[in-house]
Parts: structure tokens; sequence; C-alpha cells
């Protein structure tokens, strides 16, 4: 298999959805089509937080095709293809992998929580990795999931040649340095939150899927450069100035929040998918208040 | 809506598969032609236990055909129908429906988890419920789903016309007195454990939908015949030699635990699902023996 | 060693302080006048709700002597005599022992949780009994504590000549259940909240250390004289009726909650002790409107 | 109140006991005379690593007194005095401050976790830095107290004159950075872990309080020192040895772990008191390679 070298910021795409909660097509191609202006490193479709539990097949198809048809040329595309079920899983990824995905990430299966011990999931990556025709990207989310992959079965599993990375969004630092000792050199760590974005790269780490990169790409981009650049206080000094925002907008507010800001910035960030509820007017104001504590107005 | 009035002895029912792992329909059949012969007051079809998050549509809709058909007479036929999308919910809960469903069983959406407060939850289950064309059961699942919907949004749930009651595994039973409380003397309370069986019995409780009466039905049974006859000491004597067993095939050991019982005990349990994996041989020794504690054997 | 036969109501006694955080021992002595003329198995001192880790060793030591000394005669008097480190547990205990106490009530020591495995907290239990001149309770209490002591952990300690039971606070009635099975019938299982009073009953269980019973204490013993008499519905009422007050005064607003109850109640709950805080109006009014729904004004 | 500049290693010091239990004062002076050796901010006395929970008072006095008598001349001096009660801390911490103690690390009360909000901890807090004689530091310390006070409540407190700090033991990277932007530049952030120094570092941080710094406290001073000699590479190469280490001796063992790598490497690290039992050989001989594979031995 060939191996992809991951770097930049990938925005983990939001999918805005009409009044009546169909999916907006067009918005998404708005979106793509401005992120294409960013210094960005590719897009992730149907991570966490598009909502992809409440998406169905059909929909899924439709956003990776409108995905790849629209990226700007070089970015590198990765959808997220984890079910609960093995054979789903390599299904969708390969369904993934014919629509022109270059990788997948596949979400750690959870809902049998007591029973995805290390055994378990060690099984379930090596069976998707056999059996797809794309790599795969092991995806670890403990704040959806309630399971956090041990650094252990990572280490096993970073063998596997079809394995060539890792999304980690516990924001757990330490945990990152754990997973760097412990893996080849050539294994893709990515970190899943703007949160750890800028300790993530004093660590090694030179990718982010970050949510907060649906409306503030280039601010992430931005740390990285001056980072990359030797420019440590600057770099810091702008991560500093986002981590208030990305708490609100992952964390307190969740996807509703993401969408308002990414609304409010101009981006068609859409309506959530009931049972999501949109934001009421406290939290929006809160929203901006921060967007512009942040100098993202 | 009319109202239904649950009592009795509902197995959750595993869906066997074959070893290739596909669904093992006649294995199904029976199993239900088995449970016919045993005092029970129906069957949850798509429950927790079912491996529910492993089935497409397509299995799920003929395993509710299958379980329609070969119900006997009079038996209430429940189908778990909750998606993490409130519009995907209604769908299948209507599909459900169509094919001859009593009600309906709907898990707490729970992907989202920081975000599924009690607004939400009871936006969500109001838009089923007045969507759905048959009676709503509220389903909690707190070992799976990692949320414990509040008691206040039960009671507000509760006067909800089409939603005929709950469903709670969360095996608290000072929780059930606090529902027992709030809720209307016609909200249908299920406790969902038999580890909790007789003290819910004691309480006012008379339905059970239990996974360890997919293979002990008739002493899941024995316990609220024996306890509806006044003869508290048995009930309980017996009710107590069955809890270690329970432990077992649903905290310790999980779904393939519970087939493997079912197995050993006659009924065709089949194989799991990947990712889940079938159980080592020193388990498969540790279940038989208490088995045969139990006096099941 | 003497075993005790343990039954019946024991209030866990609040410790009332006077305004400027002393202890109030005419209180405490007033309190316990009080609940003499109430039909209780006896008194608990040093329990959780007495702000135990509030107070200095003299303190304990007087509150001990007091309610040796005030108590009507044939009332059991336990002590929570357990601390992180095992040898000042021994030392407690048998100074309670010296002063007069019948059984110590040892808490689990949690500090270091993670090492607070089986092997731990056998060997700690073990020292202690051996050690102690009077015999030994095991007491679980996980709200505090973050530490559920094991079945099989329990099974080991209840073989021992000198701990001759355990309070479970844990509110878990299956896991009654699952003791009930494994500990020798001499053994006193004593359930720790009113929220469980009742089912435990159900359960053989036959005494309850109750903060609840801090100003309920006759209701509480009511439940269990309803049950001893086989009017289980009378019984079951009661408890029900009991169960929103004993959620307030103990999960919700705790110890400050439970004093607030008690003083409304004639009792003298007296202040808590910094860093708890008193209750805000909104909560009082709360309690009163609880303690009004629930008869008990 | 005159402010205090903290930067930094400064060893959290293990007590050692002898084999029957007691203190052995000799072993803690020979450690320190060992650790004035080398390049170290200072010293912590009655840390949560010197089992002082399990300590008694005269046995804490006497620690104190011996670490301010043989430290050597520059080094601050910390001693841990948070207990439960408000008036109990302020007390213990007086008699630190009278035994020539520079500041107190207050930990979090936490017995009564559900009621230890922010207006409480903020409460308790200013009443103790309102009394105290010396300088205060917030401890948060999460794994041994279930509790993490919030960003805003340290805000809060950072406003107290006679608050000069705060000591995380979480390991939340993005914590630190969050607490960053709402502190003045002035307090003092000191990170609680060796598995989070590297990192917190890179955000600014300039102070830690390192368990691991018992017995390696010239490599985690060497990490600050090349890290602020703008080397990196080398900095973050060095903590990342340290780190799987760091996990053994702090989260997997705990202080016995962390005992037995102290007198590994020369160290008097003498016993655990009980209830900690001693390491078992598999996990000496798992220390004794990890100290190796860090170059350590």
């Amino acid at each position: 298999m060939a191996n992809l070298d991951i770097h930049g910021v990938l925005p983990p795409m939001l999918t805005p959805f009409t009044q009546n909660g169909d999916v907006d097509y067009d918005g998404h191609i708005g979106n793509i089509k401005r992120w294409n202006g960013h210094q960005l490193g590719g897009y992730v479709v149907l991570g966490t937080n598009s909502e992809t539990p409440y998406l169905t097949e059909a929909e899924k198809v439709k956003l990776i095709e409108l995905t790849v048809q629209y990226a700007a040329k070089g970015r590198m595309i990765f959808a997220g293809t984890g079910l609960e079920s093995t054979r789903e899983t390599v299904r969708l990824t390969n369904c993934a992998a014919e629509l022109g995905v270059h990788a997948a990430l596949v979400l750690t299966p959870c809902f049998y929580g007591s029973q995805m011990n290390d055994e378990t999931l060690i099984h379930h990556f090596r069976q998707v990795a056999d059996a797809s025709r794309i790599p795969i990207l092991i995806y670890n989310m403990p704040a959806n999931t309630h399971l956090n992959i041990s650094i252990e079965a990572v280490r096993v599993l970073s063998e596997h040649p079809n394995i060539i990375g890792m999304k980690d969004s516990s924001g757990d630092v330490p945990r990152l340095a754990s997973l760097i000792n412990v893996v080849p050199k050539t294994f893709n760590l990515i970190v899943g939150t703007a949160s750890a974005w800028y300790p993530a790269l004093t660590l090694g780490v030179r990718a982010g899927i970050l949510a907060f990169a649906n409306f503030a790409g280039s601010q992430c981009a931005e740390v990285q450069r001056l980072f990359d650049a030797g420019k440590h206080n600057e770099a810091r000094a702008l991560y500093l100035k986002l981590v208030p925002v990305n708490v609100a907008v992952t964390s307190t507010y969740g996807v509703a929040g993401l969408k308002h800001a990414a609304t409010f910035l101009g981006y068609n960030g859409g309506y959530v998918r009931s049972p999501l509820v949109p934001l009421n007017r406290t939290a929006q104001d809160h929203i901006k208040q921060l967007l512009s504590a942040a100098g993202l107005v």
C-alpha cells in the first residue's frame, strides 16, 4: 500500500441542513469552494461533527461525491466510514474508496462498550484494514464513544501495512506523547481538537483534523506556519486566543455552536438535524462575543 | 390511541448468526417456536441484545416480519426502532407499525451525549410519538448509551397520549421508585434486567423485558407467578438463584455470554457478529458452572 | 467474638454546630434524648453525614462519650472509625471500643483510589479486624469514596470472625442481592440509604442506617413494622412517599439539606461546618415543600 | 503580601517508612541532602505522594521542620496543608508558616464532592487565604479528589492577593491553556505531572512539582534547561524518554512504584504505609526495565 504523508489542517466538514431537515448540498458545495481558498491540507467528510449518525447512506454517498468533485486539486480527502459492525464498515469504506477518497477514518465501535477491549478492537481494525482498498486511520473520540483505545492496541495496529495513522480527539497531550513513543515514525498521528493544536505541534505532530477549521481554517494553519518558522511565541499567542472559542463550539455548545459560528462568519452553517436543537439567543450572543474577543470577526 | 396494559416477561430476542456472519432466520424461527411454549407476555425484536446496531434495515424488516408471523396468538410484539436521528426513528417506527408490531421501544439517542439534555430528549420523544402510528415506550439503557434520562423528563413525557411506558435497564431500583411517584398509574414501567426483577415486582412493576428470558423465560415468569400468589419467600429465593447467572450473561460477558448460555440450553444462540468475538473456553466453562449452580441445567 | 444481630433503623447522627463553627454538644444531647423516644435500633456516631472529616479527634471522642452516656438502654451504638491509614483506623477503633461502642463502621480507605483493589482492601480490613477489640462492619459509600468494594472482596472478608457485617450505601439493590448470595446468613447486611429501604427489606435485609432517620426515624421504622406484619402495600406506599425527600436531603442538597430538614422538624440541626455552606432560601423552601408533600410536617 | 516567582522543578517528597510503619526521618534527611546537590527549585513536603493522609499531625510537623532545617539555602519550601475542613486547613497552614514554610499548597476539599461547587470552593479558598500568614497555592488533583476545580473559580480566586498560584495535576494541557488565558501574568501556574512537563513549558509554564523528580530531578531540570536554551528537539526527546517511566510510577503503580524506583536509584524510598501494599516482583521488574529503557540506570 502506498503511504500517505499527512500534514496541515483539515476541517471535518459540517453538514448544512435546510430548515426542513434535508441536506443542503449546494451549501456544502459553497463551503468547499470557500475552503479551497484557504491553506488547508484537505477535507474530512462524514466526521463526527458532520452529524454523520443522522445521515442516510444515500446522503453519505452524495456528500462524498460532491467533496471529491469540488475539492481543489491536491487536497487529501478522508471519509469517516466507521460503523458499529465490521462488515458494514468494510462495505462503506470500499464504497468511499470507489468514490475517490484517499483514506478512511474508522471510529472505534462502541455500542457494546464493555466488550470493546484490546483484543476486540485489534481484531476489528485488522479485518477492516485487510479488506479495505484504501488506507485506514484509527479514529479515537472518547467524548462521543466513551471509549479510549489503549496505547498498546494502537502500537500493535500501527504495524499493519494498511493502517497508516490515527486521529486522536481525546485532547490528552500526555497520551499523544505515549503514542509517539510506540508507533513508527511514518505513522500519521493527527490531533483532533484545536484545544490541543499548538501543544501537539511542539510534540512533533504535523496534522490536525480540527472542527474549529470549519470557520477558522486560516488561523489554524497560521499557528502551524508560525510554529514551523520557529516563531514559537507568536504561534502560542495565536493558539491561546483560539482556545476559548474552540471550547465553546465543541464542548459547551456542540455542533449547533459550531454551525452558528460558521454561519456568523459567512459559511453555510445551516440548521442542525433533530434531535439536536438550535442554539438559543443567549448562547448565540456568547459565541459572537467569543469570536469577537478572539479577533475572528 | 389505545392503551396497552403490559405485563409478564418478554425476552428481548437475541439474533442468531451463522458462522459467516449472516442472520440465521431459521434459527430465529426455531427460537420463537420454543418460546411460544413458555409463559411469556410477548417478544421484543431489535432490542439492544439483538446486536441491532450491526443489522441492516433489510435484516431488521425480515426479523420483524418473522416475529409477527411466528409469535403465538395474543403475544405482544415490540420492536426496538430508536435510531440516532428523529426522522429515521419515525420512519423505522412506522415501518414496524406497518409490519404489525404493537408498540415501539425507542432508545434515547446518545451520540452527541453532552447535548442530550432534558429539553432535547423531550423534543425528540414528542416528535416521534406525534408521528408514530403505534404507541411508544421510552427505552433507557445507560450501560450502552452513557445517558440516564431524568425523572423529570420522563414525568413530562408520560403525559403524552402516545407514550405509554418505559423500559428502564439501569438496574437502579430507587430510581424505579422515583419514577413510580411521578408517572400516571396507567404508564407501563418495565424493568430491563433480571438482576432487578424481584425488587421491581415488590414496587408494583408488572413487566420485565429481560435478556435472561432468552433462555430462562419460565424461571423469570415463575418469579412473578410466585410473587403474585403471595409466595414472597419462594419468589425471592428463585430470584436470588438467578442473579449470578444474569450478571455473567449481561455485564461480564455481554451478548456472547448470553448466546452461549442460550445455545447450551438448546436454543439457537448462534454466532456473534464482528466486532464482537466468541467466548473463550474459560468463559464458556464459567457460564456452564453458573447455569448448573442456578439449577438451569 | 460475640456476634451482634443487627436490626431496625439507626440514624447516622448529624453533628450540630454553632454559628461560629464549634460543636454544639448540648444540641447533640438534645437530639439523642428525642431519638430515644422513637422506635430505633440504635445510633451511629461519626458516620459520613456527621461531617466526620471536619471533626478533630477530641471532638470525635466527646461525641462518642455523649452518645454512650445518653443513649437509651439496649440501643446499639456504632462509631465510624475508618481513617485512611490502617494503623490510625485501629487506634481510633480501639479508642471507641474503650468508650463503650459496640461495633465500628470502617469506611473503605480511598485516597489512593487506583491502588485500592481487592488485595489491598482485604489486607486492610483483616488487619483492622484482627487488632480491633470490637466487631467490625465494612462501610461502602461510593458517592463519597468513588470506590465500590467488590462482591468477591466482601465474600472473603465475611469469613473473618470479627467482621460481622456491612453497611452498603450504594443504593444498588441488585448488588445487595449479589451480596446476599455470598455471605453467611449471620453476616449483617445493612442498607445505607432510605431510597433503598423497602426494596432491601423485601430481599431479607433487616437493618438500615439511614440519614433520613435523623428526622424521620419513626416513619422509617414504620416501613419495617408494616413489612414485618405482612402489610406490603402499606409499607410500600409509605416508602414511596419518603423517597423524594430522601433524594433531596442526601443527593441534591447533602448534609446542609439534611440539617435544614431536621431543624425544620424540631431537631437541633445546627449549622454546617465550612467548607460546606448553608442552604439558600430557594433550597430551604424546596425542602419544606417536599416534607409537606410527604406528610412529615 | 510579597509575591513569589516560582520556577524550576520541585519534588513533592515521598515519605520513607521503616518496615514497621514508622516514619524514617533519617531517610528523609538523607534524601534532602542528596536532592540539595541537584538543580531543583525547592521542595514540597506533605504533597499527595507523601502519603500525607496516613501521617499524624506530629509526623507532619517533624517532616516540615526537618525539611526547613536541611534544605539548601535559597530553595523554596512549600507544604501541603489542605485538609477537609476550612478551620483545620487554616490552623495547619499557619503552623507550617510558623515553621518556616514559604507557601502552602491547599488541596481542594472533596469528601462531600457533590457539594463542592464553585461557590463552595471559592468561599473555602478565600477564607484560607484571608487567614493564612503565608501565600496560598490552589492544588488541583482530580485523580485523588475526583474533582476538577473550574476555570472560572480559578479566575476569581487568582484575584485574591494571597493566592499566588496553582498546582494543576490533571495532566490536561488544553486546560492549562484555558487557565493561562484567565489568570494574571504574575499568577504561578505549576504543572503537577512529568507527563505534561514539556508541553506545559511550551505554553509558558515555568515550574513543575513532579513526583518523578523524587528520583530523576536532574533529568526534569534538564528538560527545562534545554527548552529555555531554545533546544526544543533535545528537550522534547528527553521528555519523551521519561514519559513511560512516569506513567508507571504514578498512574500504574502509584506511590509504591515511585518508592521502588527511588530506592532502586539510591534514594531512601522506604516502605509504604498500610493500606498501601509493597510492589510484587513482576511490577518491580517492570519498573527496572522502564528505568533502564529511559537511560535512568
